[in-house]
């Protein structure tokens, strides 16, 4: 059996206890669905995890792909992985009947994505890229195009990818060259070069989907001028066969982590035969992409969060294992040597984990709710608003404070834990992607305050705080929960004026001084958003323990408030301090000039 | 020519401008040297690194160390460099004349050994701990044992090691079980099994020197029954030559990081003739090991601190380098890119790093001259206490940081960062080591506010607001200064209040409460300290610059107040935060049950 990498019980909680999932099958797209089917997607979820994939965890890590003559031979596990998930309808789990789908729940796919990349990140991104790319063909490709590429797709035969980033050109997308020729055939050349491509080439596949964007000859310069282009690695013949299109990959990537999927140079065109089909509308090829885009920055959170969960529960088990030292109390070195559970800085580092890990899992599992209610409610804008809004936050808290937990791991695994022997150095590697693939923490922290705080006029930032007066509301009921409410009440105030603080300088004009510190203000608000979270379990657990669970879930539940504790005490304190540098008037990265870094 | 990895300049201005090496020239154990003997030994100091270091510091890191048959093959270079390590003198570099020392300050020392690991940590570590295994002999062997192991460790031909760790034990060390039997013919017998032990065995010596503790049969639990031995891999034969003497290399472990530099396996007496000499006093080992302790902590402190630096200068090369995006007032995607180091985010990446790295050498270097003034000047209990008191924060402060600052130049090459053909992830694995070896941060937070804060009446800590005091009447005679030497006067009484309010429970006897947050207090009082020395070298600067130098020391000038005005705004204000949560009387760590980890 697999060692615990995640948790059933925490899963469940979320779905049925708080966010009580049972109540979408109210929307008529959910009818056929109840709590029986998603326990069984999750059982079989958890199957295909624990036998498949976190057995080449480690294995995957060791034997990278390699790149020989043009094409990139993967661990033998991805074929078989990407097969199984195609036969079990995985990879359009969430799409309708027409296209064999199984209309669930994308918060059921969440679940089963966190239990997929805990058990093996790098396999589990081979499918999460092919679902997003194949929803933006479902979502603005025409009926040839969808049945053209779906089906292999659908079926893990085929891979998707999204291929934006050029060697000159990553965060700074408006300024991408590569170029994309109308022959009149209903097809363009294209010319180019792509870097990072994820998946981008594997002898896994028998064939691989970019959806590219590229820039139509004459196109107007910036982020006007891109468009979205399927580019397939083989293309249709005329017979109906496919043919090589003239994507040739010239080489991968070596690694510090997710060494189990390869990170693709491609090169578009060099024998001047290699075709792209537009698709959606000419110039609005970013916008298209963020369909995509916002996936998979969810997908990044999730798998983020999934490597948190992964190194907790390794450390965990080691910290109830490993004896050393005694209680402080304690002088008679000839007593017993205890688990290091016992000791509160190891306490300290295993709350921390599991208040990221769960705060993370919860405020995603929002997300997705919001997202269904965006689909199927009566609040469509309401919902959107709020999606969108707390994208960056869900993207870049367990990606940035992931880093600081798959560190407290090794921590707590002292020597072992820096040592292959023990799994937790390979998630500190891993998950150091996470703040850079799909928009760095330095992007995603210019989305947050320089557009989702100001759209509409502040609109989704009211929801925002709306949606946590809610909860503060609701804890306010229960005496022992006051406290942590009107810690969070504080700290929307304290949102509001350094919100406040900042918008002074934009209304100013000086928008560098307004943007210096918004990886700092995303900090903030993600730690505002998270604290909100385990108020919403914290509530849910106050409940049920007056209600007088079994015993064994006393110490679930009493262990869900601790952490809850744990994280006011600990980290929503934090504000505090970047309150403080947040509402300084001194911007000095804006002032100061660059050659002060001369000598 | 090598790729910059430190700052000459930083250096010489910490050597000469703030801390006045040349005033170490009044005492008589350094009535030889003067500015130019400093210099020509940095100089040297600066070729080995540049000619023997820095070349192969990625290559060691992909061939790592292999155990075979018993013996440990590492890159050729150590042999090489070991040799020329010897023959330069640097190995016994502060050591009296007769025994072929040169009499430099340690403080030099210090700088070499920044210059060193910041060009490749890996290799720096193997004379680096041959030094403190030397000294230990040095300082507590007899004259007989000085004879006839300090030439060979001097000459770089011998390894020395310390021998703490075991299988079972390693924070707590006074539970160790190797055990020492006395055979009445002036050695004992050595039996047990030592692991994690770096550069432990290697081809590219002739003996390993293993500075060993173990106990003598009969000794008391605890702490009190442990002893120090010296324990050769070959020891002398009576005709004077060498005879293996039963220390095995059972293996190495394959790390994350580090990866130059072998941790070794090792097994004592498996064909029961495996002999150790008593160094030093019985059931005194602890304390023996301690004076290597302290030195090694700091040694500890300066390879983080070489690791930080080199990633800082990795980084800036690179935001001056690479092109992306415009600044934010440009909206004509029709204009160049900027150089990254033009955006605010970036810099801040880049002052983080900047502050971390001057400043912990800055705290080192400080640490340095108050050793040299306890063993020289007329004070000596006073800086004794000094030195005492700051070596957690000085191994711990870089340590901790650097993962962070590492993590910061992994950021701002984005994509490229996380990949081998730049060095950032390799610092960014090696550092990774640092908050664990030599004293985890848990130990060094309880040495630090267990034994520092309270040894001796409080009166080290007394000694260190003292410090701190004076450096801000220094800078409050600068206008420019005025505000950040009222900021760090609040910081020494909020640093009063908290220790204060953590000292109550130690009053009450409720030693867990009490240090349930050791490891934040030391965070936050890391923080002073830093904020301490980059007020001091502002005063420099400040001093500096009214007396108008040439143009090309402005901007470094300049440089070092933005980065002291960046600590204070960015770093130092994080200390509210801290002090909230270790002012707050519910210390949830101490209270909360290991069964709420259960489900």
């Amino acid at each position: 059996m697999a060692e615990k990498y995640f948790s059933r019980r925490n899963i469940d909680f979320l779905l049925n206890e708080v966010f009580e999932v049972n109540s979408l099958t109210r929307f008529p797209y959910y009818a056929d669905h109840n709590d029986l089917t998603f326990k069984m997607t999750l059982d079989t979820a958890q199957k295909i995890a624990d036998n498949m994939m976190y057995p080449v965890f480690k294995e995957m890590d060791r034997q990278a792909p390699v790149w020989e003559d043009g094409k990139v031979k993967v661990h033998p596990a991805v074929k078989e992985f990407m097969k199984e998930q195609g036969k079990g309808g995985w990879i359009n789990v969430d799409k309708p009947y027409e296209v064999g789908g199984q209309q669930l729940p994308s918060i059921i796919k969440l679940m089963a994505g966190l239990i997929f990349s805990a058990a093996n990140y790098s396999l589990s991104v081979y499918t999460a890229l092919t679902m997003g790319a194949a929803n933006l063909i479902f979502t603005f490709g025409t009926q040839e195009m969808k049945d053209q590429y779906l089906p292999g797709m659908y079926s893990g035969e085929w891979q998707g990818t999204m291929a934006l980033t050029e060697p000159d050109v990553g965060s700074s997308l408006g300024d991408l060259t590569t170029q994309a020729e109308d022959t009149g055939k209903g097809y363009y050349l294209i010319k180019g070069k792509k870097i990072f491509i994820s998946a981008g080439n594997s002898d896994a596949v028998d064939n691989v989907i970019h959806m590219m964007l590229a820039r139509i000859k004459g196109a107007p310069a910036g982020v006007k001028g891109i468009s979205l282009f399927i580019v397939p690695e083989n293309r249709y013949r005329e017979d109906g066969g496919l043919e090589y299109n003239d994507v040739a990959c010239g080489g991968i990537e070596h690694k510090m982590g997710y060494r189990g999927s390869p990170i693709c140079q491609l090169s578009m065109g060099e024998e001047g035969d290699c075709r792209g089909w537009l698709i959606g509308e000419a110039g609005k090829g970013l916008a298209h992409m963020f369909t995509m885009m916002n996936e998979e920055r969810l997908n990044v959170g999730m798998g983020a969060t999934g490597k948190v969960t992964a190194a907790y529960y390794a450390s965990l088990e080691y910290a109830r294992q490993r004896l050393q030292g005694r209680r402080l109390m304690e002088k008679d070195p000839n007593t017993r040597m205890v688990p290091i559970i016992e000791h509160p800085d190891i306490k300290r580092l295993l709350l921390f984990q599991r208040a990221v890990a769960e705060g993370s899992l919860s405020l995603l599992a929002q997300l997705f709710m919001y997202d269904e209610l965006a689909k199927f409610g009566d609040e469509k804008e309401k919902y959107e608003l709020l999606l969108d809004f707390l994208v960056p936050i869900a993207k870049t808290y367990p990606s940035e404070m992931g880093i600081l937990t798959c560190s407290a791991a090794i921590q707590i695994l002292g020597g072992y834990g820096y040592c292959g022997d023990f799994p937790v150095e390979q998630y500190y590697r891993d998950i150091r992607i996470d703040p850079i693939h799909e928009g760095t923490t330095g992007i995603q922290g210019m989305d947050m305050l320089g557009r989702k705080v100001v759209m509409k006029q502040g609109k989704a930032f009211n929801l925002f705080i709306e949606e946590v007066s809610q909860t503060i509301d609701q804890a306010l009921i229960y005496d022992e929960l006051s406290g942590m409410a009107k810690q969070l009440q504080e700290n929307l105030e304290r949102l509001k004026v350094v919100a406040g603080s900042l918008l002074e300088w934009a209304m100013q004009g000086k928008t560098e001084e307004f943007m210096a510190d918004s990886v700092l203000f995303l900090e903030f608000i993600g730690i505002i958003a998270i604290a909100w979270q385990w108020l919403k379990q914290a509530v849910v657990c106050c409940d049920k323990l007056k209600n007088m669970p079994a015993d064994s879930n006393i110490n679930f539940y009493m262990g869900k408030i601790y952490t809850a504790r744990y994280f006011f005490e600990y980290e929503l304190s934090k504000t505090v301090s970047l309150a403080v540098r947040l509402t300084s008037k001194y911007k000095l990265t804006a002032e100061m000039p660059a050659s002060c870094f001369e000598e």
